[in-house]
């Protein structure tokens, strides 16, 4: 056996900020160096963040990769840093063509860095191509599987979707004789994917027959939020260490492993998805490492469900805020509860004194929702002033004769005009209110409540964003502090208040009644027939799909929001506008 | 030698109404039997429609298809019409699995209907997977190749892509031995990509040794715009017959083609692509027709590169319009020259009744652009109301101090209150009347003139809105008629007229200018230096780079609008939001 200080960096790469990241893998790296780490993994596409999309596309982007990567061995080793081995993703591209694949086609690509060099090279072979990945369109696989030795042992490395198909390189980690495999990851957060990823991770190791490390990165994309969760098991599937998820974090791990005996060069293996994987043996140093003392790993605490979601929506927001240069952020505060919730999160992700909330009362605004938003602002230190819309209201409604559903909606539109006129005049990002359940039905307003630049409540349903709200409460309450949102905002039945003593369960069913079917019609896909099976009300499930199918264009307009399910009405869910499919009726 | 009487039914299905695109085979298979037709064939996925996007995952979908599929089948049976064999195509999902494809999974698929049942099926071989297709997202490929004996012809069939791409079905043809091969498409309009279908269809007809029929469907979806153009041309590529564009239309011809001689059964063959494909005999009617006369199959003339563009715009606005339900449209009009052909093309797409405008001067708007929209709607009795907007403006800002951008926006964006409230009351769909330029370059206000539910003109850049206004009047002048578009509207310099004397070239360089170096970087995808050596002025290079780049969170809120360039900021143009790339400076 081999001793081996191994260093997982969860960092936060931003999209297209190539020296910005590489100026990340130079800070991280020397943090590892200064732990003693004999080995420091980056996630995948860590020069160029991820996912680029069509970037990928793109020459000189390619090209400006390439160099980076380069430029960032030689940094490495001029700034003394050369003689640990750094793994890392970057974007490169295809050298001679293949069969069915011409030379210049983008690779999702991994290189080793070592003395100034690029020590080693793969490509990612299992591309995803479902949900929010779109991997067919812009890769072409990889066919290799690098075996570096380090220190005496024989590290793999493979890179995310590799890990969760079966064959391809890491089915022939087993033969390649390797003592570690190590994965780096752009795997973006969903409910409960750390239960599924330890599982994975765990079977894997069991499979290879040897330990596992697994670095994934951490940030807001757009809608994706990866949540790090960086992890290290046992050959026997144990898990040894766990970085904590939702922050930059440097994983070091000591581990004992087996010491390398497999001779080097190349060798072609038959995997079990058909493909023909080429093991490169290549050395970096041969010799174990003296003996020393091994220190105990650190192994996170699984956060509870409602907290992930929480530190995923607030993470969302401040990255969103961050990497698009904002400073501050703008919303309107109604006095319900979506719009408290939104600033409750805005202010735990960039601080309240960056949160400005306007209250715009009309006409059939109550006095206990202007109250309520007073107290909210007055409880978090937020930014506040109020806009009577009534004179801009009547101003309109002067000239148009205007009724029901229109009437409604002119308030809703003439609040979008405020919150978009001030973030134009002073800077703010808006952000929108609207909740998943609200999203799905199209109960809301098109160029009203739904106009701004983000909505971080997005793929919250309204049930949960009641969960939520209690849950920062309570939090607050563990801690000694005023819980941010005033009870009377939890506990009211909410209302849009655009017409008198209006309620939602005017125009909806009651929300965990809705929440529920929602979960099963669009999360789960089941058809009409299947959602009455499972002891949904016939009429409500006729009414509810007619409503989210009608609601299509609306959603396309919303704009990004954190995502924390598989369906979120964004880059994963993709329908025709122009559609007159109708679930069959039963009979 | 045997004669055939073909019929291509250019038909305009519309996605998910399946029982409304049956109606349509057996409405247009009855017309093919009154033109004494021995073959019908329509387009590709013509019972569902196409693109379907995700609702090819719905598993309630997919069985509607086959269902529907089998009705239509006894239903032309029925009607008297089950001795005209029909090719069509439609979803259907793979039976038993096979490596690396589950069962269930969907099929792009195409069916042969004789005498009330299925006679022959297949499913598309090569999935497109780039620009605005996702195919490898949906389907798994085909391996077979139906040849089908008609009035003793073999034909055989394939879908679309199959012809684009080499190997696969389309190449082993030959081997097959087919007098005739038939083509089922779904093959949206792209400027010139007429010109490159003959060719092609010219090249794989020499290559397989046969007569080729390529039918393709018409019709406007979402941001795609089918344009037809079917033909046929001679196994030695020579043109012999061809539909006109944009419309629908039966194109019934008659050929000599040479008679069966193939024997029956199933044979797998090597395809040029690594594939095996199965290349399935099926007998409908072995014998030749008896001999007649043919009639000379009618070839429409090609339609000029402005003609086509203009006719495509009609089309996505009519069917727009019309598959969504609505019977009417409403836009602002601001005697500029965007809104006047956006108007000008609504009117001739829906009539000028059904097109309501809405005159909203503010403090800014200059005499002329009044007198010359007035002078438009006079034109083309289009349905006009002005709606001042000073007072609108005036109520925000006394509650608001704006200056600057924040002022200007906010006129935009009471405009987009005006017509979204009377869209809201009237039900009239809102056209937006952004082109690509300010679109490219983020010249538009968000939530202001960017607002509504679709863009005609948002794929046309400015200096063609100047190409296609004058080329409409000039048509209308050929025909003796006034030319719709007043010339002032046409020769005045353009100007937003959201602050005094402003004047687009303010912000922007000269369109001529600009619209170049747009083509360059946006359709092109050429980086920066490649920009500057084909000749645009290094600083518009930078600067226009750096307006496009930061522009792509507006374009995503723009609404869908027809596609006429490879690349027109929908679907087939996928950027993230978040990106720091920077096309890297020269040196």
């Amino acid at each position: 056996m081999a001793q081996l200080r191994l260093a997982l960096a969860q960092v936060n790469p931003t999209v297209g900020d190539l020296d910005g990241n590489a100026d990340l893998i130079v800070e991280w790296t020397r943090r590892a160096a200064e732990a003693g780490a004999h080995l420091v993994a980056f996630p995948e596409m860590m020069l160029t963040g991820y996912p680029v999309e069509d970037l990928a596309l793109r020459t000189s982007f390619i090209e400006a990769s390439q160099r980076t990567l380069e430029r960032t061995a030689r940094r490495l080793a001029d700034e003394g840093l050369g003689a640990l081995p750094v793994v890392t993703g970057y974007l490169d591209r295809l050298g001679t063509s293949r069969p069915g694949q011409p030379a210049g086609a983008p690779l999702n690509a991994l290189a080793w860095l070592h003395e100034g060099r690029v020590a080693a090279r793969s490509a990612k072979h299992h591309l995803p191509n479902y949900g929010v990945f779109d991997e067919f369109r812009y890769f072409v696989r990889g066919d290799r599987l690098p075996v570096v030795r380090v220190a005496g042992i024989d590290v793999a490395t493979v890179i995310c979707e590799d890990l969760w198909q079966d064959g391809g390189p890491v089915s022939v980690t087993r033969a390649a004789g390797a003592g570690l495999l190590l994965v780096i990851n752009g795997s973006p957060y969903e409910r409960s994917k750390d239960d599924v990823r330890l599982e994975l991770a765990a079977r894997r190791a069991r499979e290879a027959g040897c330990a596992l490390a697994y670095v994934n990165m951490v940030g807001g994309q757009d809608e994706l939020v990866f949540d790090g969760d960086s992890m290290i098991v046992g050959p026997d599937g144990e898990l040894l260490a766990r970085a904590e998820p939702f922050a930059e974090r440097l994983l070091v791990a000591d581990l004992t492993l087996p010491a390398a005996t497999a001779s080097p060069g190349t060798q072609p293996v038959q995997a079990a998805d058909g493909a023909t994987i080429t093991i490169e043996h290549t050395v970096i140093s041969a010799d174990p490492v003296p003996a020393y003392e091994p220190a105990p790993p650190p192994v996170a605490e699984p956060l509870d469900d409602l907290a992930e979601v929480y530190r995923a929506l607030v993470l969302g927001v401040r990255d969103y805020v961050r990497k698009n240069g904002f400073r501050s952020v703008i919303c309107g505060l109604s006095g319900g509860i979506d719009s408290a919730l939104v600033a409750t999160i805005a202010a735990d992700a960039i601080g309240p004194e960056n949160v400005h909330v306007v209250l715009l009362p009309s006409r059939y605004s109550s006095d206990h929702s202007v109250n309520d938003a007073e107290e909210l602002v007055k409880r978090q230190g937020l930014q506040a002033r109020t806009v009577p819309i009534n004179e801009m209201v009547e101003a309109f409604e002067r000239r148009l004769e205007l009724t029901g559903l229109a009437e409604e909606n002119l308030q809703a539109r003439v609040r979008a005009v405020v919150w978009m006129a001030l973030s134009n005049q002073e800077d703010h990002l808006v952000l929108t209110t609207g909740n998943k359940s609200e999203l799905a039905t199209g109960y809301s307003t098109l160029y009203g409540d739904s106009a701004g630049g983000f909505g971080p409540i997005k793929d919250v349903m309204k049930t949960m964003v009641w969960a939520l709200s209690r849950w920062r409460n309570a939090q607050a309450e563990a801690a000694g502090q005023t819980p941010p949102i005033p009870a009377e905002i939890i506990d009211k039945p909410p209302s849009a208040e655009l017409s008198p003593g209006q309620l939602d369960t005017d125009s909806l069913p009651e929300y965990d009644v809705l929440d529920a079917l929602l979960h099963d019609y669009v999360e789960r896909d089941m058809g009409r027939d299947a959602l009455i099976a499972a002891g949904h009300d016939a009429g409500l499930v006729e009414r509810v799909i007619r409503l989210v199918d009608r609601a299509e264009y609306k959603r396309r307009q919303y704009p990004p929001g954190p995502k924390i399910t598989p369906k979120n009405f964004g880059r994963d869910r993709r329908l025709p506008i122009t559609n007159r499919w109708r679930e069959p009726s039963a009979g």
